[in-house]
């Protein structure tokens, strides 16, 4: 609301006025064809009376700095000169919404065809209309219990998975419920992190003043013995499907490391089982948090993969000790997660859109990595490269019989306007070499195309 | 979805499938009345046959588990007895939504009534309609453009404030924010709180491992020499109208305060401005952020108060500097606020609705402030009482000639089944006595007149 302070002891209200609305012209505070507010309400706004506001205009008016247009009201003239300002933010007016993209390889982002706007948009509007009261109440920290008791039944029915609405916690994203188990565990924690794994891990525990240290993962992921020797009080792991290797850890070294866990009474697991949903055959292993009998498992998931990562919500299921642990001292915090998103994803899944989302995307991501395999195995590369797989959900690994180092296939690529990652880009291992993330959940062909071409010349 | 992992090699697949179905109605894993998938999708989901499904249905069937509505599937019976349950999530299902809540006379919650719905669903659905690229587009950490603009925009014309987009952090909730701050300017450094103040404020910082400090107000708010007597590098303060005592700091003050900021380097004040939208008089004081000329000024503010505690959505403006410094370091997070509501709350401001709204309620806290007025003016409490207000948005202090103890007011109203606050209840200095907090954003007036009774008879 545009408003001014005027010193009434001044007398001169009108030429106050006028002075400042000028200066704001001048300085661009008030654009080119901005519309003013009316007499009155700016009279209101400015405790003077319309006639003040009257003398101000017209005298703008005659100058050219805005003029009247009949029964429309008063705007801000076209022509009007800017002065140079001192602040920076009329500089910055042209920031882009949009950065223009290179086509990226190994870039998991959703696909806009496949959120379903409609169905979200028509529970939405009809959250809005039925729920006026529950949206607008108080909510408890861990998000609202229609939520949680729907990922209840989500869990159950998905991943076979008993758990209490009231172990569950909603927050905007994984990376803010990272900041609460750090809160919930202490500070004072050493945090083991999958080598390879997400860079990011490191970055975030490193900002929130805790120490992580990185493990180095074999072919079935993490294992006791090395997390025993890094002195870890706790294993951040993404065992059911690693990302970026894509291994699935098996049953014996599951509980390998649940008995690591229960060793000590402070020792804990994050599970991170961020995109179960998707995995393509059906022979789902158990979930640590399943297999854990001591209470030593949070299990983690988020909504950012399964609908769209700009959706933001995740949630984590705290043991029983834990969950009183975080009731008993962390309820002053507020949700981060609207209440309006909340109810709204709450019928989704519980209406049934969830699961019938998921078999749709399910069913695309087969028949997407099926068109990318069948695109590689008739291109040139054919003979140049291998699959490696462990039921990826969304990407896989392309691993290149080639001298060049991962820099060097990066750098060719990038010089043709195509990025891609490497296994490498996660790892401070120097081992790992020659192998490439190719995400299919949302994949440029015409650039995979041209990928294989440009490969199939360097190599 | 419903799945199992069936061992083929056993052979009897459907009589596996059988018994896992069986158990799961039994232990209430399936609930009574629940529909179960059909048959082919089923067959799908476990990798078997339909025919595997068709007999495993069909037993169940026999033995009243289940039972099969032509036309449209199989259901879970109503009749089935259920197994008491090792997990504890069934137990919880009536966990109460919505808490019954005593009439507060402090509580500030948002009324209903005011909130925009219609116009809030009509943008939202647009929004969805037209900018679904958009939506699902990789958000920067500070939130997308659009919004940063518009609030850019808004603090230009409501508060005089020159802020470019660039310096603007959304997030969800203040809360969020105050831990992006700590990881911003260090967790090492003693941050200021105000006492009285929000008690909640302290918790958040030792909550994230930060020590805080309380530092007196006098009646002009915080002082500089208190503050240097503090030895904090950071003062936490909201001069534009401070909860509970409703005070403003004058204009001197803040250059004070300022001063005490310009001295140090790595001095910072962080200004919380959350209700200034609802200030009653028109005469506005700049804000610390604009009269700051040294870089020490953190601005923040949410619309949690001007639109609804439950829209997670708040905001900060960086000085340029700590700008710098938090994109260099801090980039890698994601946004915590949905695109979703971050473009619908842009468009809602720029069209002008949220101006709309801000005068509206201003209006109705108005007249809502006149009628609880007078009806303590014509109420035998009038001469037992005193209100002190210093153009408070939307609570007044009512101050009590009494010899009873804030808490023996407060157990009285209590037992007669009405809550309420006192100023001590925000802080720990024991010479603030008396002193109630009445908010009349949304007062159940009843329950007022009430109070106001049983105060006559025992003052």
């Amino acid at each position: 609301m545009l408003t001014y302070t005027l010193d009434k002891d001044k007398g001169h209200l009108s030429r106050e006025l006028y002075k400042a609305l000028k200066n704001d012209i001048e300085e661009g505070k008030l654009k080119r064809g901005e519309k003013l507010p009316s007499k009155r309400t700016f009279a209101r706004n400015c405790s003077v009376s319309t006639i003040t506001v009257q003398n101000a205009y017209d005298q703008l008016v005659s100058e050219g700095y805005i003029k009247a247009i009949e029964k429309k009201g008063y705007y801000v003239s076209d022509s009007v000169v800017k002065k140079k300002s001192k602040v920076s933010y009329l500089v910055e007016e042209d920031e882009e919404t949009t950065i223009v993209e290179l086509p990226d390889l190994s870039n998991n982002r959703v696909n806009v065809d496949n959120f379903p706007f409609s169905i979200w948009s028509r529970i939405m509007r009809k959250t809005m209309a039925e729920k006026q009261n529950l949206l607008l109440s108080p909510m408890k920290t861990e998000g609202v219990y229609e939520l949680r008791r729907a990922i209840s039944h989500h869990l159950s029915s998905f991943r076979g998975m008993a758990v209490s609405p009231s172990q569950i916690i909603v927050g905007a994203g994984t990376e803010y419920l990272y900041s609460l188990i750090i809160q919930i565990l202490g500070r004072d924690r050493l945090y083991a992190l999958e080598d390879p794994g997400y860079m990011k891990l490191e970055r975030i525990y490193n900002a929130n003043g805790v120490k992580s240290i990185k493990v180095e993962l074999d072919d079935k992921g993490l294992s006791s013995s090395t997390l025993e020797k890094s002195n870890a009080d706790i294993a951040h792991i993404s065992p059911n499907h690693h990302y970026p290797t894509g291994i699935t850890m098996p049953l014996d070294r599951r509980y390998e490391i649940l008995s690591w866990a229960a060793k000590e009474d402070e020792r804990y697991i994050i599970e991170d089982d961020y995109d179960s949903e998707f995995r393509v055959s059906r022979n789902p292993v158990p979930t640590l948090y399943t297999l854990d009998t001591s209470g030593s498992v949070i299990y983690m998931n988020t909504f950012s993969k399964s609908l769209a990562s700009t959706v933001r919500i995740s949630y984590m299921v705290l043991p029983d000790s834990l969950a009183e642990r975080f009731k008993d001292n962390f309820s002053f915090y507020s949700s981060t997660v609207s209440s309006f998103e909340q109810y709204t994803l709450a019928s989704f899944i519980e209406e049934g859109f969830f699961e019938k989302h998921i078999n749709r995307m399910r069913l695309y991501y087969i028949r997407q990595r099926q068109a990318v395999l069948s695109l590689l195995s008739s291109s040139l590369m054919k003979d140049k490269c291998s699959v490696i797989e462990n039921d990826s959900g969304l990407h896989f690994i392309l691993r290149l019989n080639t001298v060049l180092s991962d820099k060097e296939v990066k750098e060719i690529l990038y010089r043709e306007g195509i990025k891609i990652s490497a296994l490498s880009d996660y790892s401070r291992s120097s081992s790992i070499s020659h192998d490439f993330i190719i995400s299919y959940s949302n994949l440029d062909m015409d650039a995979f195309k041209k990928a294989l071409r440009i490969l199939s010349e360097i190599i």
